[in-house]
């Protein structure tokens, strides 16, 4: 069943809050077609956004990266960030320049990331990367060796702050304009994939799975 | 001709140096080719991050939105703001976990916003970000009347402290990887058009013009 979180001050949606919505089940599904967050913090007094890939297990946003990143540095002192995802749905025409908007999904997160520093969990959430960025493929592919799992940082944000918002449908025109004779709508947009592309050194003996060859990304449900 | 800009100290890149650029007319082309960047800025000690949709005109990005915006009030205050713009290109899938990426370009930029006062260059802004988003659209629709312009702040935000960050290519896997039989190499992946879905209330005389009929984002030409 769907939860609803009661949303906070600074997840309150202020603008058009009409498209605002706090459903879990609306903002995991929307982190789980995205493939890049946008972190941002604050370093120096200085806003950093820097765009990176994620995973979600539950109520739980997993980002990753190298002890050597500034980001990751910054983040696991326990600083307040704020992380978005966008999808973008549809370019919507009106018939005035004024009214022209897009069609889309966002999830904004606000938080405090915190160090994954138990091993099992560690691995879970490097699991979590992996199979949504293309599930299926963690069980295909090398498994992170002891090395691998020490040279990668990975950091924890609870989604009890996230709220979406959402976008969709026709251009709302002023009354007056419907009478331009210009055409209005929606052009559809989606991240789609293109034919694989065999890596150089791959072995003329293996195909492509049918994970790759079917890929797309999960699609919405509502 | 390509200008090259000397990196700032906050605009170099740290990690993965050698996916770094600072050409300006790639962080053009992927600033062009984007719909939506990801504004970061701090209000009351807190980092955001909003996406938006922009235009550019040379060396300068605008934003736009009503002035009722969190957003768009903070940032006229001429406080520091980060704004990203993000391009996946691809899934970069290894024979291991851990070499697992994406092939993506990416433009960060710091600077202060200012607003735009000059009604001219306004007007001009706001041509920009519907040419932005589909090209050929602005001489079609109403142009923005005296009260629509009154109720949309332009902020403009110069390009001089951007650099971009770009990954392409295969996978880079550890040398005795390369004997695991699995398959190996990239999914491209694009934000495509689908057929334009009609205004509900459009007069069904009006054709769709090949503006909309022909969309795609600008292509990348290196």
């Amino acid at each position: 069943m769907p939860q609803s979180q009661a949303p906070s001050q600074r997840t309150t949606v202020k603008r058009t809050p009409q498209r605002a919505n706090y459903e879990s089940d609306i903002i995991y599904q929307i982190l789980d077609e995205g493939l890049v967050c946008h972190v941002g913090f604050i370093a120096d007094g200085q806003p950093f956004v820097i765009p990176t890939a994620y995973g979600r297990i539950d109520d739980t946003l997993y980002i990753h990266g190298s002890p050597a990143s500034r980001m990751l540095r910054s983040l696991q002192q326990g600083i307040d960030v704020c992380v978005t995802v966008t999808l973008i749905d549809g370019l919507v025409l009106a018939r005035s320049a004024f009214h022209h908007s897009m069609n889309y999904r966002s999830v904004v997160i606000f938080g405090k990331a915190t160090l994954v520093e138990d091993a099992e969990q560690k691995l879970t959430a490097l699991q979590a990367f992996t199979e949504h960025v293309i599930l299926g493929r963690w069980k295909e592919v090398r498994s992170p060796n002891h090395h691998e799992l020490a040279r990668t940082i990975v950091l924890s944000l609870p989604l009890t702050e996230a709220s979406a918002k959402i976008r969709t449908g026709a251009p709302i025109d002023d009354e007056v304009d419907y009478q331009i004779p210009v055409w209005a709508g929606e052009i559809p947009l989606k991240l789609t994939a293109a034919m694989p592309i065999n890596d150089p050194q791959l072995h003329p003996d293996i195909e492509v799975p049918a994970t790759v060859r079917n890929y797309t990304r999960p699609q919405k449900h509502y």
